[in-house]
């Protein structure tokens, strides 16, 4: 973009020793280019700087160790760890600078949506703070000043937060930073940034459509991207039913489907086994499956590892052979009267070249074993539109879960998540009004509705074995609020 | 607001019973009050509710530590222990409500004045961090996976906004987190929020007037108040001589006098073997002052304690009287033959009614001194204008100070700070291109040009006494930018 001129032959000297990245002051004139030289790929590829005088603000002195390039080609050439090593010169890539400058722009969508459109406050939340009781190792941080305690890094701002909604602040958000002592893995640090929100005497209903009209505007203002105007919603019995995950990745509609009756009283022991005892027969239609996977690795290679995984004691699988008739574990065929094949064809909607793979045992595992399969041949068929945006809505989760270890019920949310009210006679098995964000896959967000009685809280710490000396411990001046006029939230 | 019907006895029940503060939900018709109970002082005090239906959604069950009331007197009435041990009522006050939202109105400003007008990026870096080289102490957090060794909590995102320049993001800003481990004070807390920039390719100049710009527009926005187009500016050796602190409070115009020609060859003993042995003597004029304070007071009262706190051996004093003859300490009255007194009411601008301090010793002594006794002399007096907004720009401040007790110099802001480059051939008394931002009295904010060649940067370090290895293992990342391009900011 810079040319030299011949009158300046110390301009020349000077560029001629420069090495790529160096800081330059450039001073020249702006002058269209040669016609030969237009670069019609560059926005500005039709100008160039005839230099007057060139000084160096700053030389690079070392060799670089990777390019600086538009081609996103650093990636797959240098491994994360010279990028990481070598952070300042990554986040002059191009690829980097666009991620960076993207987040920037989804959270200040974020803000102005909340700010301008709802008058939402936001609240900063103390960072060196009390434990608090998510599911995750808190960080501690001695202090000086009263030596033998700590400080806890906040897992969110869930007490503040709280106790924000019972001094009337009734529309509060946070852009919080969240701290975990977990082990990293690819999606998870020690530090995060979330939107934290949280709105008194609403509704759940209207808590999904305000973040509903919130992703569907920040799609729209940042990527030019359509959401749908509602979002599907699941329950989490029928996401876990129909997907076999309370996380279904929706861009492609495979199904898991009940075959139970289809196996009832039939002479495949196994199936017939599993039915007597209680369990269920979940099947898992895999379109053009047939020809893909060969029978071998169907009994002993990666789709069966996958299936192990999830706790499956083998894969029992037919295939529907182009001229209709069945193949696979052999027994299963010859159980099959003609009937009952035509049942179980027509509950799977399988055709010619499918495959249908089945998972037994009890309902969890079954759907979980075939949730698993469900995306690990999606992904190696390439079934999934990598263009789509699949956003919805899971609900009605269970309050809690059995920890069969120790024998005890856990918060699955958290312990302030309010049962459904219609189930406030079984609260062991009632549902929570809570909501997870799910987007092709993945849980985005999530939240629910919050407990602020007195009574009704002692009777969710009962159940999850806190005593009322450990909860006034742990949560004392939360739990004040509730004495103290907090509002539905 | 809220009045019961005859008709509706229920209603009456249920609000009769009800405590103040509690949450309720209330059903009913809004109507105009009768003639007689309209509130002229509410905005809302022509109207009321004929409540239907009156739901109690959550009551108040004890009895509130302290009135929740418009009127401000909780925080005379009531100690800070107890409005922070029942925070979640104290928010609930009006002045704690508005406090709340006027700052994140504030910071809502400045987000989008800073991303509006000058395409700021918003960048949040690490609080899980290594060491930085502030002056106060690191929160430090031990962490699990690599037993032995401790995160830092960052005393400010000094090196990540350096590091974000060297890779090309030219305009940075964040509203960060702080920690510093010190010693509480009124405005000294573990953690506080900054608003932290830094911009490449800028010159102090630019630097200045963009965040007179951005005060200006805070100011007008937020409190409809107008700040002067440009600030007043000081240099640092301005602020001490006239005002006697580098964060003078301009509300009121006193200031420092040197008085030292005066007391050339004095018969004063005291005053001029100081100036024999290499002081100075200066002088603060109080006007109106001599009747205010007693002999005693500034004796031994508390004048003179104010005075010795900032090191101060004695206090000479003298009063201008109504018939114009001077009173005070009596060897210095008498010392001052008549054109010596003349010269001297003149540097002072003194006139009958006022007093004249005296400090002497070494110039910075005496400045501290009188610093000190101008500010609490003015508060005494009641000179200061509480409505008025005073703001100014200090510059030039030193690059360093000598640490006595370790016999050695120390960065004064931060060993990255950029010397005037008019100062490169005397580097330890060199003045920094470093500035803060005083209004009323108080720094809110100062910054820097920084170092971005390697060269300087060593020859910083060496002055302060850090050593090639110690910088690596300190600073390791942030001095390999210098050669990787990084640039002038």
């Amino acid at each position: 973009q810079v040319t030299t001129l011949p009158e300046y032959p110390e301009v020349y000297a000077v560029v001629n020793k420069l090495r790529v990245e160096s800081v330059v002051s450039v001073e020249g004139v702006v002058r269209l280019r040669p016609t030969e030289s237009i670069n019609a790929d560059m926005s500005t590829g039709a100008i160039e700087v005839a230099a007057d005088c060139v000084s160096v603000l700053n030389s690079v002195t070392r060799s670089l160790p990777f390019p600086i390039t538009t081609a996103d080609t650093v990636k797959e050439k240098f491994p994360e760890e010279v990028r990481l090593r070598f952070r300042v010169l990554d986040l002059r890539r191009p690829q980097m600078q666009s991620n960076l400058r993207l987040r920037h722009k989804v959270i200040k969508h974020i803000r102005r949506y909340l700010e301008d459109r709802h008058d939402f406050v936001e609240i900063e939340t103390p960072i060196l703070s009390k434990s608090t009781p998510e599911g995750a190792r808190d960080y501690l941080v001695p202090s000086r000043v009263q030596p033998g305690t700590c400080f806890a890094l906040p897992q969110s701002p869930q007490l503040f937060k709280q106790m924000l909604m019972a001094s009337g602040f009734e529309k509060y958000f946070q852009i919080a930073r969240c701290f975990r002592d977990e082990d990293l893995r690819a999606d998870r640090q020690p530090e995060f940034t979330q939107l934290d929100m949280e709105i008194a005497f609403t509704s759940m209903e209207d808590m999904l459509n305000l973040n509903e009209e919130l992703m569907i505007h920040i799609f729209q203002e940042v990527g030019d991207i359509k959401l749908p105007k509602c979002f599907p919603r699941l329950t989490y019995t029928e996401a876990m039913n129909r997907y076999g995950t309370d996380r279904p990745d929706l861009r492609f509609d495979w199904e898991l489907k009940d075959a139970s009756d289809v196996f009832l009283g039939s002479s495949f022991k196994v199936f017939a086994d599993t039915l007597e005892n209680g369990g269920v027969i979940k099947a898992l239609c895999v379109p053009g499956g047939a020809k893909v996977f060969s029978n071998t690795d169907l009994k002993k290679g990666t789709v069966y590892a996958e299936a192990s995984k999830a706790g499956a004691k083998g894969l029992p699988f037919l295939k529907v052979m182009d001229n209709g008739e069945l193949e696979g574990v052999g027994p299963l065929v010859s159980s099959l009267k003609p009937e009952k094949k035509e049942h179980m064809l027509e509950i799977l909607d399988a055709k010619a070249g499918d495959l249908i793979l089945f998972a037994l045992g009890e309902q969890s595992t079954a759907n979980q074993v075939l949730g698993r399969l469900r995306l690990f041949i999606a992904h190696k068929l390439e079934v999934i539109d990598t263009s789509a945006h699949s956003i919805l809505w899971v609900t009605d989760f269970p309050m809690f879960e059995w920890n069969s270890d120790e024998q005890r019920y856990e918060a699955l949310h958290h312990p302030f998540t309010a049962p459904n009210p219609e189930d406030m006679n079984d609260l062991p098995s009632a549902r929570a009004l809570a909501y997870d964000m799910i987007y092709n896959g993945v849980e985005i967000g999530g939240g629910s509705l919050r407990i602020y009685k007195s009574d009704v809280q002692q009777r969710i710490f009962e159940i999850i074995g806190i005593s009322p000396e450990q909860a006034e411990e742990k949560f004392g001046y939360l739990l004040e609020c509730f004495d103290m006029g907090a509002p539905p939230h």
